[in-house]
């Protein structure tokens, strides 16, 4: 490890952070909400300390690969720590504690909160606090189709099979080039939504806040009923198309885009896949709510596909309180929690590509039993699958159950009842936000011991980093020099 | 698939099941209990099936892989459906379904029951209960020590590598005399445990009762209040103790046996991760049962550790109401389900090795991310462990957690609760019997819907046969000629 090369990174990114966090002053100001000072506060503590550690003459050696882990994970937890700043100087979230769960919530894109009343914060912080989520967003896609790649972190080498043309091909090769493009999907589709919000009779700040955490799939709403309080159809219907949107790998709709043809996503099997579980979950919860909880098709189809495509993208708004569904339209959204989004969107959980290509193995593991001489490989699309992708695949399976099983342990031991806490892990752990029981969709996170706070801050970060990135910095190896 | 060859082989079955069944007639003639009636018409029909099936001409076929399947599996099926008539045709059980969930669970060593009043059973039916129990355990240990290696099936292999000396090598290669062999460690263990029980106040017949259940890992009791009806330390003791044993690879007390050694034991890397887990967990249940639960030490021991091993060795007898203990430590007990017992033992569950396999191959893949270049193998004991063993663990893990999830689903879809749903279908896959919530250690499936018992059923039989056993039926070109 090169200490000195990781901090003038993260001094970088902190300056970029001081400079997004300029984008809050001007409504700070226009709407009189009294938060400038805590804000240019935080700019200046923000844009201070990344000065400082910039300062440091830049090492001779290049940037290896446990310099990337690093990076990534002490990035993340950077801007959780100094994005928070700005929420507690103002006192809006008196607890330090609280408003770092909240901040990193935003930058997982996870969703949580610990807000009782999110309405009652000012303006500039409702915007930040939307940012987080769209930054978040931002990372992420570059994390996990440009950085993550080169680190070798299983699973991600999938688009190498997977996506038509490898992804080094297509789109250019170098990090900064393959970000331009991706953004640039990520930021028109936020502008679409924005405009259509709009239309809907949203204003302007609701809706691009609205945009700005579904296209992150993070959940962050501006409104104390989240999504419900605008009552609408139209409104429900569009969130949960770019919910939709949000959950596909985002090289699909750059290739879309620059085709102008649909078929991109057709040929994409995990793409099929995510359809596929999206639509059936939806189809079986519509046939249990049918009759009892919504007597109008029209009403259970916008309610029952906001809420599958919510939870499955690991969005986490909310138009219905689904506690008060049937037990297993809940136990359907469970699942939904496991399965996520598709590898290279914003949606966290294990994701669809992992549990395809395990469903895949397992029916080629039995087919061998009664076949042993046949050969056949577990394939994505038209391409066989490694070993090494499988044995990757098999070690995240195992090291997110693990993750799972301790995460809650250690919930139920600071007093949370076995449902909330086993809920309130798989939640945070793939970044989805609302859980069941007391952190279910009506209610949040505010009641939560301290320490449970920071188990649950943790599993925020390990599962958008796909827990490899966080769980090598566990290896003594890993910080020698 | 040879059929003719199938039924032949199940007829012969059919056939020792009869001759098991002519035991239950000489206490039913001493207890003068009415059962002679309805046990000889039992054994009747069993016979007379079996020799009608052995009636037809052997073919010249030799038994292949396939045939070796569908043997294993609807041998088990064909035990249920049998051994269920006792319980039928007397009137114990009046619903044939009840009689062969009853069965199932006895021949899987599940012990989960739907009597309501044990107690009310004619004393030849709880022999023959137990004895399902007894019998489960031998066609265990010879179909995971014998059998499956042979057909191939995933994780069963590991004995290869594990054992110290290949099992082929040192026990006799031929299943006959590999099944004697450790038929005669089961049949010691049980007339011991049998002789200490005795000792300790039990009469004879309770006696070999709960030997056959213990051994067997199963958890029948012959008392409405379990193992808690006797309300001794000593009886509580040494259960626990031979509980344990049960647990444990066969192998290991053969070849401790034979060579008058504890040291096979130590050498096993799976015996030590077992007896970790059971003392880690015993403790840590200690400790949150300390001075709320149980004021004094010596009886906090004696009501943990037995709980604990009962439920790690997927036993499933009771001395205490687990559920009205601290969240975590139910938690905890709800881990160990998962856990289950040592391969080769007659315990349940996923199995430590399978578990220590996952887990040891996590770490390598973490490893492996900051230490390219570096080579780490999976070992167990000193033996690398294979690509393709690896790969069987993985689809064994994948298919035991879909199996899961869509049985807990069937189970709420016919209305039972989320906990009992899932503590339900893990208590059966698992094999080990009482769960959480409506079907706890204090409660019975006796309410459960027929839906949802036809579903139990089928998950026992999966997760005792190792779930490929069961799974490779559903391929049409397994039932082709």
């Amino acid at each position: 490890m090169h200490g000195i090369l990781v901090l003038r990174i993260l001094g970088a990114l902190l300056l970029c952070l001081a400079g997004t966090l300029t984008t809050t002053l001007p409504i700070a100001l226009w709407h009189r909400d009294g938060t400038w000072p805590s804000l240019l506060l935080s700019l200046t503590v923000t844009a201070g300390v990344g000065a400082l550690l910039l300062r440091r003459r830049r090492p001779k050696q290049e940037l290896s690969v446990r310099e990337g882990f690093a990076v990534v994970t002490f990035g993340w937890l950077a801007f959780a720590l100094f994005g928070a700043l700005p929420f507690w100087l103002h006192g809006a979230i008196p607890s330090y504690l609280d408003a770092v769960f909240e901040t990193m919530s935003g930058f997982t894109t996870t969703g949580a909160s610990i807000l009782t009343n999110i309405e009652a914060l000012p303006k500039s912080l409702l915007f930040w606090r939307a940012m987080t989520h769209w930054l978040g967003g931002m990372g992420i896609i570059v994390l996990s189709l440009a950085i993550l790649p080169m680190l070798g972190v299983g699973g991600m080498q999938l688009f190498k099979a997977e996506v038509p043309g490898p992804t080094a091909d297509r789109l250019k090769p170098r990090i900064q080039d393959t970000a331009k493009l991706l953004w640039g999907v990520y930021v028109l589709l936020t502008a679409v939504e924005t405009g259509l919000l709009m239309l809907c009779g949203m204003s302007f700040f609701d809706a691009i806040c609205h945009a700005f955490a579904t296209l992150a799939t993070g959940g962050f709403s501006t409104r104390n009923a989240s999504v419900a309080a605008y009552d609408s159809a139209w409104i429900d219907g569009i969130i949960t198309l770019f919910m939709f949107l949000a959950g596909i790998n985002f090289t699909l709709h750059y290739l879309a885009l620059r085709g102008r043809r649909l078929s991109s996503f057709w040929r994409n099997e995990e793409f099929r896949a995510y359809l596929g579980i999206a639509a059936v979950a939806t189809a079986l919860i519509m046939a249990l709510n049918h009759g009892t909880i919504y007597t109008s098709l029209w009403q259970n189809l916008r309610y029952s596909a906001f809420q599958a495509v919510s939870i499955m993208t690991t969005t986490g708004f909310a138009t219905a309180d689904y506690e008060k569904w049937p037990v297993l339209a809940q136990y359907i959204l469970v699942s939904l929690m496991f399965v996520g989004g598709c590898a290279g969107s914003t949606g966290g959980g294990i994701k669809v590509a992992r549990i395809l290509l395990l469903a895949k193995h397992a029916i080629v593991q039995l087919f061998r039993l009664i076949h042993p001489r046949a050969v056949r490989l577990v394939k994505l699309g038209s391409q066989p699958v490694s070993d090494e992708v499988m044995q990757s695949i098999l070690g995240f399976f195992a090291l997110f159950i693990a993750t799972f099983v301790i995460g809650s342990m250690l919930l139920a031991a600071v007093g949370m009842d076995l449902d909330s806490a086993g809920a309130a892990v798989i939640a945070c752990l793939g970044n989805i936000g609302p859980g069941l029981g007391s952190v279910g969709p009506m209610d949040n996170y505010a009641q939560v011991p301290a320490l449970g706070k920071g188990v649950l801050i943790v599993c925020m970060l390990m599962g958008r980093l796909e827990l490899f990135t966080v769980l090598v910095l566990i290896f003594p190896s890993f910080w020698r020099k």
